[in-house]
């Protein structure tokens, strides 16, 4: 079978690449239909590593994906072949600490597609454990279900967050998760979320969106357009999505008393903050690791209409261009928010 | 000034009555715009009391209410004449052990409109403390102002069931409440909630709302409706909404393992609960006692157009005409929601 | 093998016994050292079931459980032949949907010790996830290991009723359970539990324990003796687990306002509760289901001498004379709290 | 009256002093008995100012007091002249937003002792609200009451924690505040403390307590020793008490996924943290600002017996030698924890 092969640190190739592993009991074997490009598979590509995962072999990429099942294993009960579904990449021991306690996302044992020395799911069959595996609901497209993956981080944001109904949030930072993390807090429960980038195409992209403010931070400090909006009061939530040191130094300033700040974005290196400005409101700060239990609630607020993703969807290249699709996403376009791949039929 | 009081059980009067009072420096003077018509008003008159809330002297009915404000207190920084604004009717001892904790609602000491020995609203002019005084937003008119009371329930029930972004609910019961309590909880999260009565008038009216599910319980069992619609796994949050002995005795077999219960309905009489039940799904169930904290969550759902009170307001009749609106609103009508009072200009 | 085997309602026998099972990777081959006699073994053997848990084959009695390795399938790697454990009873599937959420106390697929159809663990030798068994810390001794079982029920009630420190709780009905609730409650945060009884035998058991207060409510109303005891204001929790009608239909009498009850106590059939009552004060119920995730936290209470359970054991009788151990245990002696027995060298 | 005035930074005069204000309804007037010596009324002693509030008028120092009330205003019921009372020192507005949603400690308008502009209570008599001022229960002395102040930031932070009953925790800093932590954290349900700071002697007092390890390290990585404790999982709870940079650095190193950070330690600037660090853990990170609705908590944590603070206080000095008392506690010995002053009789 060919796959998207990650050779080494800015060399891709599709090539005949078998990953092995067999159908075990609880297991399906999927042909995938649709695969996102992720932030995180362009960075293996261009940097070869991200922190401590460094890429050593040939790695199939690819983690955001839909497809049809083909096969399932004996103890399968809940799939059958032909059922549209969709796919949660990481995969925990069930039995560990982290797992038995519903946190399966922090067990250290996860392996997680296209995180090295894991395989991806760029390649036309996968075979996968039938609990990770979701049906897709009636009007949800294949497109869309390759979505569900990068609406998970958002999903968990919103989670996290503990939103009330009728909160008021800001996000900092307007790329894909960022967008990702508006729609999640807006669907969730949110009356009005307040999103802030200084890419103005990014900004028009999610403004699109009805309950969507927006803030250009080149025209208007931030701060200010939202005490303006909350009279003072400040917002309930704020989703740092940006991962810069200026957005994660001032957030505080952003959040009403015992409000709450998630940390979505990922700095690289330690960034300053303030831990007074923190105490004086008492906020709480949340963080987000990928996330566990959302695909169901995902596909579910994606099903009833309440949030549509397909505006994000900015382009679809086929299998045998996929090269050229990982290219232009290297070039983070502003207005580009996810390119996918379509797989053979 | 002209009032309509309820001189004793089953009487009505529009007279003129002076509720006592002095503007105080922390309260504002407001002109009534629009009153709603509660069903603990109705109660009071059809019945002379609820619970151990007794009429014994002649009382100014009415708590759900809009208007302008004429005057304000000294002290007074956040309103000025001619605001608009809708009032929230409980009035705590801001120093009790109950409000310190944020929990002012069930304060032993509130005094609350139309509750006796505490007068109403249904007069022209009414003193209320600031601090229980809400702008309306631009866009949400009196009449919706006069909704954010009996919408306030809803978001209390919404607020205690901790909501998860993508939750599915069930309602059961769908008089007015329970027809707040589904809206807040779509707005306040909820990918769907299916709503059950055994009145089709009331489902359809409800049903008209996007990501409202209706079961008529005299077509289907309510349990089997919810098996299907949720894979066999059950509800997220169930709203007892209906006060009904059966409903609350088969209301676990509705939720899924570890989802919540939120008793909304008030049963006269202590009603048969299946513990084992409850138990066996380690079911958490939450009680709500009126409203704290959510006016400003209510007016920011419909200030940013997620919630759309206006198509249960049914009908709107004059002050003078007041006896006559509450003697429809004691026929309790299945095409009725809410029927509201227009105050004198 | 020898096993106490309850053949029929009514009728036990201690005889050879093969429980059917082979080691599997992740299970480990235990010794058994000593094993508590509960409630339910003895309502099995006096009833031959509960609910609709019916004994209808011959079935092992026993899950309160110590013991020692002997030895460990191939990939558990955290226990090694010789260790001293105790055993968590029930089995879920860890890839349900409960499990992943961290439910598994909850999944419909749970098997659990001498709950029919599965046999227990009063036999010399058993087979045993892993991730289930538990190391001993050195201070805590087998019987101290048997008594973990019962104490985790008391433990997931203390989880559940998210106690915060200083808190004083309630605890209606001293069973052995009730006292086990008592101590989780009172080392998991509270200043002060009151256990309320009629039988004086139980609570002078029980009052023996510094922080623990009793009331006899033969002697005093228990809703008067918590009023004086709170100031009028009433306990933050109640753990209802004495089961009976009359405690169930006041319990919201106890409780302050905003303040939770936690259902331990079962019910065989629906009881009346007085939702109003619980209405007025807002009160938070949770319920209970056996227990997930707290064995260590048992245990680390345990070994820091936060918890002494060795007073609760009444007596140790040698596996030989287990049916006397259970005819006595039938008898519920008001000064028996805990039987257990001792397994063969 | 004479008081403990501050002129300015440095200078410290014990000189007659009149305090304005009046005994309203709802206050109570106060003899004060003892008075402790917290670190913030060191700094402004030694800097003349915390952060931007800046000590421009002589100001009287003080606020961890308990005394004898003297007179009450017509409104109080719950306290009588000759009642033994401590003092909460924070006043907020009861009507503000913050006060409704019962977090009056970050209520902007909150007026706290002895924070420039507002007096404190080193004076024998002092004005107070009834709802700030709490009865001593009988076994709980006038110097322990003296040490409720700084024990409810112990708890402000153990409530923040969510302790789970069992949680190990760790507190990084054996200031008086990291000790009143570590105090609160084990009485409020964690099984075992572990205290780290390079001062021995500091250690010492602590490790006194049943329950709470120490770790110096000068000898031993934190990390390390917090690793082998819980067999390589990490805290439930880490408590940040120390301020320095460092520790705040490593703090996501101790804890266990999915485990809370509470920042209890307030670093002057802003200070590095390593975010994806607390990500890849998922962890939960809480701030403090004083304390809320923790005053009567404390107290029943202390007249339980649960909580004993007086091997915390190392000195009581007369009221007349009170510029001696600052002058050393200014000297931050180790082997001194809290310096109390004896008000005159």
């Amino acid at each position: 079978m060919k796959a998207l092969v990650l050779e080494e640190k800015g060399k891709l190739a599709l090539r005949d690449f078998e990953i092995p592993g067999t159908l075990g009991p609880r297991d399906v074997r999927i042909k995938t239909h649709t695969v996102g490009i992720c932030g995180s598979d362009v960075h293996y590509y261009t940097h070869g590593r991200i922190g401590h995962f460094v890429v050593q072999e040939p790695m199939v990429l690819g983690h955001e994906a839909s497809g049809v099942v083909l096969a399932c294993g004996d103890a399968v009960v809940d799939l059958k072949p032909g059922d549209r579904v969709c796919m949660e990449p990481g995969i925990p021991d069930p039995t560990s600490r982290a797992s038995k306690l519903g946190l399966y996302n922090v067990d250290p044992a996860v392996r997680f597609w296209a995180t090295p020395p894991v395989h991806g799911c760029l390649t036309p069959e996968v075979i996968h454990p039938a609990t990770f595996t979701y049906k897709l609901p009636d009007h949800v497209s294949f497109a869309e279900g390759a979505m569900v993956e990068p609406f998970a981080i958002g999903m968990q944001a919103a989670l996290r967050a503990r939103i009330q109904p009728g909160d008021i949030a800001v996000v900092t930072g307007a790329g894909p998760i960022g967008m990702m993390v508006a729609l999640a807090a807006l669907a969730g429960g949110c009356a009005r979320v307040i999103v802030a980038d200084l890419a103005q195409p990014k900004l028009d992209i999610i403004a699109a969106y009805d309950g969507i403010e927006t803030v250009n931070i080149r025209n208007q400090p931030l701060a200010e357009a939202v005490a303006t909006a909350t009279h003072g009061w400040g917002a309930d939530v704020v989703f740092e999505c940006s991962g810069a040191a200026p957005a994660v130094l001032h957030m505080h300033e952003l959040a009403r008393p015992g409000g709450a700040i998630v940390l979505v974005g990922m700095p690289v290196d330690p960034v300053p903050v303030d831990i007074v400005g923190l105490q004086a409101r008492e906020l709480r700060i949340e963080t987000v690791f990928r996330y566990a239990n959302v695909y169901d609630r995902a596909l579910a607020l994606m099903a009833s209409g309440k949030v549509d993703l397909t505006p994000l969807i900015s382009a679809t290249v086929p299998f045998e261009d996929s090269i050229a699709g990982f290219d232009r996403a290297a070039e983070a376009r502003d207005s580009d928010v996810k390119l996918q791949i379509a797989m053979p039929e």
